[in-house]
């Protein structure tokens, strides 16, 4: 058994030290001004007891990682139906391209990729209203994180739908092949709502509980998805929950994640635990600069890449 | 423990009756002849027990699934200076697609799609004359496999030479950036006499031993590669060992694989098993159609996928 | 000197017999219900005799032939300032093709498919209200026609606006790259309403008389831009008029041409004559089936291609 | 009537001081070498006057140029079959882009850019060799100029033949399509002789005046092509003579123009003159820097853009 403690002490340590943060995201005001100086880092394990280092109780804004938890919801809503709409393959390409798209008929390459993610808005949205699906995505993630104080951040919610012309693109771009049902506008209405939720690293990863325990909530025995569906939002994690980053990261880290661009990343070493790591500061390709850095750490102090056979016991 | 015995023969019973095999490879016509009915699989286990069902025995061409032994003794001449020359991340694109190359001037996505394993074949070839660098290729794989026989199927490879005009394409394309060292020819006569070796099942899973047990053959304690480089070249199996349907066979599968035309696939259960599976139908993406149900079929029984902590003990 | 009431008749009896009409665009209802049974022809020549063939008094929907006007107008409010904004290649790619955006930088390669109209229409609207940029658009064409009746076409205008998701996409993916002013709603809405213009081809044919009399009004010497500009629409014509049909149409018929999926094509024999013709019908990549044939039969009848020298006097 | 002898004059005093002068190709060290410091000019006209100014004598590489010549044998050879093979649209693409031979199953967009020309050198080496193939291309580049020195240089034929990997890689990979039909390295052989070719600006200009005079020498009468093909190579020259700047030549032109890397340009006022001029050094675009200068100089000059209808009377 490792000594969580001191792993988790050493790495918040070298963070804290690191001299190259990467930037923060800049397209919007809000995240522009967050401090990349902090760092923060807290794992749960499946056994219930919780790690945390740094700045692991500070709110930050969880932009694509709340695209894992509306995969979820959304898988429970329409099952496997929803890969007539979205495809399940790493798309090479930058997280807002929308290339693709324009060869593959308006069908994105996975839900991780804006468009796909707008994709799987458009079914939680279903036949309701924005506002009342954007209250049933904040009551799910709360349930996840068995926390009632999440919420959406409301100067992000502004931001964002002010300057989103690229996902409004996305999104017309899809309902112009007839891959949206609902207007474009109130798709990203859900979908600009569900990024700007606040959340701390330890909130983060008792979020993420579920998909190191085979689609139970650890404590509570509470299912969320089956097992074999928990298993393959993992593989979804691990090939493309990084956009064009997502090989680098499997081959560095060797862990299903789901970054987004305030920093946060979301980890999941199957059967062991759950991960949140933060710093604002972004690398080149759109995750925190940190953040994958402390996880990369991780994975070589406790060997639980997930393509490393070290601590897993013979048949 | 699982019953191994009993889930081969299982396995193997429904695909040697499954109605939809698939279609041989056709663009050359040794490949085209080889009769579909047929299907071998092989599991070494750590402890180096083997099982086997079907036509376990049967050669077939390695081809693609080459590229991993080529990428293994790459990394070893060279290192990670590797990675200047080729990428880590899915193409998103077919095995032999040219266009990334021209927008990221000729710097292969990664070393699994043709136009990267051809770089890597540039590094395995040095200063050496492509026979002698072909004897070595074949002297490392027959060590990996323990088994002497091993070798090149020579109407194969004569096939393979007169019809290769996409990888030439490929070659000299890169040739053109400088990101080949030595004449498109001779390297892509090394190129397609690793893709002509035969093997059978037993000796393909004999052949990945290492790459389920952090880099040493099990038996021997050999040190092939560094429990990390093992570690990353599972990685790199799991995001880019199945051109375009790598994130599907993740998604169902989530065992790290590397397929080939040739119809085998080798697949990694690290810290627990070596597994090849043959038949020669391939799906519309050109990976084994049968071999890949196989493996999904053994994935859900035994409980393998990386991405499945159920038979993972606590830390 | 031709004898051009002859072979307009000629062509109109042929055109009115061909058995090959091509379909109606389909993308809005009003369009769709057009009859393809009908073709209609007018050319004026520079010395202001007009001649007529078929329905050349019914009126269609101008659609993308409009962009030919619309850029006449933002050259005179902006200058050569509008390729910044807009290149002059042509793209070789579907009217609607947004791929090319994505590597350029929200720069559209011209001004005649839908991204560059649309980026010519943000121009036009300068800080105007839409009703009002539509309007003066409106007395700008009908002043080119001399005919004070031509208007918008209020269902067509309302039909494009409730469907026009793909422009939606392109105005709002270029308003990502900051390459609009106005709000991308209002742009399309003066984009939709050009589009929306309702003319005949007397009325079309006579609005085009300034691009073969060196920028001039040949009756009245009304001055509408300089020779030198008048040249370069007729090139930009020519190399971009027919998307990427263009080097087709240039190949048949060797004349500047615009056409619109409304059915019509504006064509201009620099020097000689302005001729428009019409029938809903269109082929493969969107243009006027039987339109392009009379063009192509009336280029040969009368030597008039830009490439054939045979009628040019010695210098 | 224009004073050609003054504007040839005034023209080249000004290509002389002009301080801009581009740079010379650099991928085969004897054209690295030329000198920018020179600018020739040579006008033929309908009636057989020469007009001559700077090193109009001096000989440079032919290169692209060729491929005017090129495309006109082939089309006395196989007519307007050779259209199932490449096709007539502009590419919007780099000279030497592989891209969209991917998406188009190895049909090349047009005849002028690299991909398409091999496919007619394929045309023009028949079942021929190589060397026979080419002394016919050079005895019929002779006879459209009335020149029997005009020859191969060998020191450039052997710079190409080693250096010329693009083109090999584009070969190759239509092969792979079967849109080649002899080997890669046979057809490339004549394609690389035939851009070998040396000539200066009397010869090219001289060799050009079948497409001004609707497919005859003008002196002899000797019939090249149909006026109907030579009007259609001009289109084709206009639409793609200068590769992913064609819309801008023919924006600041007006002329039909084929460029080559040699910094050679022939450009074809239809019905009164064929014009070559050169000067070594290139712009971003690969198309000569003076050459282009000096050719829009022209057309202002003599009002020879085939946009322009200020110099053709009336009907």
């Amino acid at each position: 058994m490792h000594d969580l403690t001191a792993i988790v002490a050493d790495i918040t340590e070298e963070m804290l030290a690191a001299p190259d943060r990467g930037r923060p995201a800049d397209y919007i005001p809000p995240l522009a001004r967050v401090d990349v100086g902090k760092f923060g880092m807290a794992i749960v394990t499946l056994d219930g007891r919780v790690f945390t280092g740094g700045s692991a109780d500070e709110l930050f804004s969880l932009q694509s990682v709340s695209k894992v938890f509306a995969l979820t919801l959304a898988l429970g809503r329409v099952g496997d139906q929803l890969w007539n709409r979205v495809g399940r393959e790493p798309s090479g390409s930058a997280f807002n391209s929308i290339v693709q798209l324009e060869s593959e008929r308006g069908i994105p390459r996975n839900p991780f990729i804006n468009a796909g993610a707008i994709v799987v808005a458009d079914v939680n949205l279903g036949r309701g209203a924005p506002r009342e699906s954007l209250a049933e995505f904040t009551r799910f993630v709360r349930h996840l994180a068995d926390d009632d104080t999440i919420a959406v951040d409301q100067e992000i919610l502004k931001s964002e739908s002010e300057t989103g012309y690229r996902n409004l693109a996305l999104a017309n771009y899809m309902k112009s092949f007839g891959n949206l049902n609902r207007p474009p506008e109130d798709v990203l209405a859900l979908y600009f709502g569900q990024c700007a939720i606040a959340m701390n690293c330890v909130q983060l990863a008792m979020a993420g509980r579920y998909l190191m325990a085979a689609g139970r909530i650890p404590d509570s025995g509470h299912r969320i998805v089956s097992a074999a569906r928990a298993r393959r939002i993992n593989a979804l994690m691990l090939t493309c929950g990084h956009y064009d980053a997502s090989g680098d990261f499997a081959f560095r880290v060797g862990l299903p994640g789901k970054s987004g661009v305030g920093g946060g990343i979301l980890a999941v070493a199957p059967g062991v635990a759950s991960i949140a790591v933060w710093s604002a500061g972004l690398n080149a390709q759109g995750n925190s600069q940190l953040g994958t850095l402390a996880l990369e750490r991780l994975a070589v102090r406790t060997g639980w890449s997930v393509f490393d056979g070290m601590n897993v016991p013979g048949i």
